[in-house]
């Protein structure tokens, strides 16, 4: 359904830059998953998104499966639910917005995450399987699959 | 030096999204990251982007201090180095890679991350600093500080 924006690369970060790459289409996400906004007039008025691009981005978002459009149980209305595929993207909003705290809030965070149960804050951690450390992001290198090398060459070969 | 794309939002999310939210911007990074690609040629060849969006996002990397322009010491020409700013995404890229991997990668992740040290596989993980527990991410709220509701308020004030 959707455009394949990155076609040659094999790699899950550019899928999953396709279905939620574009422009808003986080912060349209983030809205749902933290301010629990469903309705397309709340999308709108809380974030000034221009109407067109805000339908064009629910559409490509219900037909990706990560809202679904069903009836409110309380108006009956037809309103933008996230799926468990959408709501899995809070880590990727929690990781924007731990860098955007570090690198681009001179007045300290403006939102913080907290675990409902404690209210403790919560953090996102990169976590080794095997030692159980926290590695320093420096020590985090990249293994690519040979099949998914095998495939980028034949992606290539077939487009040139 | 960015433009402010979302400015009526007082997040951190949406300021990430403005230094790193355009197309093949985090595509670009990814490679320079996990492949140690830093010369122009290189990021055009192995990406297959158009040289005239690679040159923008490159230019706008460099001046929102992701990236700096420096000479080579194997080659004396200058090239393009990821910064500790620009380092620090990772955590992003890996986020997006988890997420492509559960819901968009029908033949299992074609990457994965590496603890350097002793090669284990490294995930993220939301971590309650309180509670010391892994939430679920459906037990993981947003709290907006109050001096963000007000200037956001502001924002819209001064906008309407």
């Amino acid at each position: 359904v959707l455009g394949r924006l990155y076609e040659d690369e094999v790699c899950s970060a550019a899928r999953a830059l396709e279905a939620v790459g574009e422009r808003w289409s986080l912060i349209i996400i983030r809205n749902a998953m933290f301010a629990g906004t469903t309705r397309f007039t709340d999308f709108q008025r809380s974030l000034g998104v221009a109407s067109n691009v805000l339908a064009k981005r629910l559409d490509s978002f219900v037909a990706a499966g990560l809202f679904e459009l069903r009836p409110s149980l309380a108006t009956g209305h037809a309103e933008y639910f996230l799926t468990p595929k959408g709501l899995d993207l809070k880590p990727v909003v929690i990781a924007l917005t731990e860098w955007g705290d570090r690198w681009a809030a001179p007045d300290g965070p403006p939102v913080t995450y907290e675990h409902e149960d404690c209210h403790g804050r919560v953090e996102l951690r990169m976590r080794c399987t095997r030692c159980d450390q926290d590695p320093p992001a420096a020590k985090v290198g990249a293994r690519v699959a040979q099949w998914a090398i095998d495939r980028k060459n034949a992606n290539r070969q077939r487009g040139g």
